[in-house]
């Protein structure tokens, strides 16, 4: 944004239902002209600041937030183009749209008659959740199934003092570890090659199912103990020496290869969906901790376009932190989770 | 073994090539009566010593290492039950055979008429790697495929000071990492869900390989790249800022999605092998590496049967131990990996 966030966020509120997820700026008086989009592996990803219409002296505007797959990128390019034909049909007196690329978004300086810039993938993921955990209440949660209302929001903004350091786990097709000491200063601690595209390559592989959101609704009804050694299968019991109870997963798929050859690619496409994904969540789970100890951070927020709202991996995610953690740590989440890159931008 | 390692074990060695892969112990007399049993999730592991039969005054003798697979256990009965029939035959004068069982080798009690005793399954791990390590030349190894003569022992055995603390990583369907800090103090300080039994399992259900050395052969001919993204896939080149390489694996699997539909199940199954082998080694490299910076450990032992001397998997978990550490920690192998728990027991 113009100089950075020198925009108004004053009584700035999510907008509950509304399309493209925004976020509204009612004291906003400045326009920023430009359009962030982050291109990853998977995703495209692109926020755009637009003007209140019925607004009269041009007080007020929403962010809007929305995605591609990068695969029918021309399909984001003709979006792009609405939105710039739309600001000249609204006759709005504005500076030339500035599109501000990052991730793998060098290609779309032809297509579109702006000026493109590119930015730093990881200094943006960083500038955008800086901003929604500073400015936006309710924009940050922790989930938890056990509770009668698993989403809890925090209420109110943080306050730098309490926020640094903490840690980001960046969840795209592959994994970005980052640790953030304070505003502007920040760091990749590590990463992780088993990320969204691990999940949705391993289970199209294995399952029917075409689309993330196939696989996640395939993954809800499945029962993982079909497929996965529990330590109750090898021990017949606890392992109470050592705290592993009898349902903890051993071995993460590790009842396909004890059966018969000819049973093994009968396994349940459900089960196997719900498998893979508690091998990846309790996986990433488990590097986080690892790295928040090491660097002796409280605070985990949770990115990506992996997490997506999901209640079966947000609920997967904090219960991995919670368990490694023995509840010192708990895992944050935000609304806007996908957006952080774009939004930087 | 009877009192622990009372026994003498000077001028103990490997016999190369050996059935059973022997250590030879030329003078010892005390003839220890244990068989050691380790029934782990997928494979069971029988340790027993046997004398030297052309030895005139009971000198010398033998420790044999085998394993059968656990569903097959059956067959493990048999072949413990001909080890003690050539025990009588033979005429040895000799304490009834105790089989000491770790794992989850609770069940053998009424098929054998031995004794049987059970051990805590760590603390057997630890009992024979020690011995190993204190008493074996040659046992111990690096490993690095980019050396003209890629495994490098480790001539002498190592003093009690040297050695600890280390942390021993043991590979079989699921994975324990255990620190430990002196003679007999140990701690189950994590561990992973994502071992053996999951590359096992997975491969088993996208290819069509039956065994543990088909699934390998596979993966020694694939091409992890068409299945990985890459670093370089995203960004066109390295993301030098943070310092990752084009080859860099980015998201595993993570191009299978993008491709169409129909193309996903085309992928080739020697392709998918080398990059589901990379993706566990590197994940527990990587956990390895975590686990030792927090605890402040410079030795890491690699054992468990999912290592079985295969090139592949222990270049794959030394580069991933030389790349997260840069340099600074060494991956140790040993060549009787998967019998620690069958040694100790």
């Amino acid at each position: 944004m113009s100089g950075r966030f020198s925009f108004n966020a004053t009584d700035a509120h999510i907008i509950e239902l509304s399309k493209y997820r925004q976020i509204a700026f009612p004291q906003n008086q400045r326009r920023p002209v430009q359009i962030g989009i982050d291109i990853g592996g998977s995703l495209a990803k692109v926020v755009w600041y637009s003007q209140n219409k019925n607004s009269y002296a041009a007080t007020g505007g929403r962010l809007n937030f929305t995605k591609f797959e990068t695969e029918n990128i021309e399909k984001c390019i003709e979006f792009l183009k609405e939105i710039i034909r739309k600001d000249n049909n609204e006759n709005v007196s504005m500076s030339k749209r500035v599109l501000k690329a990052t991730g793998g978004g060098e290609l779309l300086n032809d297509e579109l008659n702006v000026i493109v810039e590119t930015e730093d993938e990881m200094e943006c993921l960083i500038i955008g959740l800086n901003f929604l955990v500073h400015k936006i209440p309710y924009e940050v949660f922790t989930y938890s199934e056990t509770e009668s209302e698993p989403m809890v929001f925090e209420e109110k903004v943080i306050d730098e003092e309490e926020l640094y350091p903490y840690i980001l786990v960046n969840i795209g097709s592959g994994v970005s570890i980052i640790k953030v000491t304070e505003n502007g200063k920040f760091e990749r601690i590590g990463g992780s090659s088993l990320g969204g595209g691990t999940l949705w390559g391993l289970l199209s592989l294995v399952t029917n199912a075409q689309t993330f959101d196939e696989m996640l609704e395939l993954s809800k009804k499945g029962h993982n103990e079909n497929v996965d050694m529990l330590v109750g299968d090898i021990y017949g019991g606890d392992y109470a020496k050592i705290g592993l109870k009898n349902t903890a997963i051993a071995s993460s798929c590790g009842k396909i290869f004890r059966k018969k050859p000819e049973d093994r690619k009968k396994v349940k496409e459900e089960d196997i969906s719900r498998s893979l994904l508690y091998m990846i969540s309790n996986n990433l789970s488990q590097i986080a901790y690892l790295m928040a100890q090491l660097h002796q951070v409280k605070r985990i927020y949770f990115g990506g376009c992996f997490i997506r709202g999901h209640p079966v991996i947000m609920n997967s995610l904090s219960f991995g932190i919670r368990f490694w953690s023995k509840g010192t740590i708990k895992a944050l989440f935000l609304r806007h989770e996908g957006y952080l890159g774009a939004l930087g931008a």
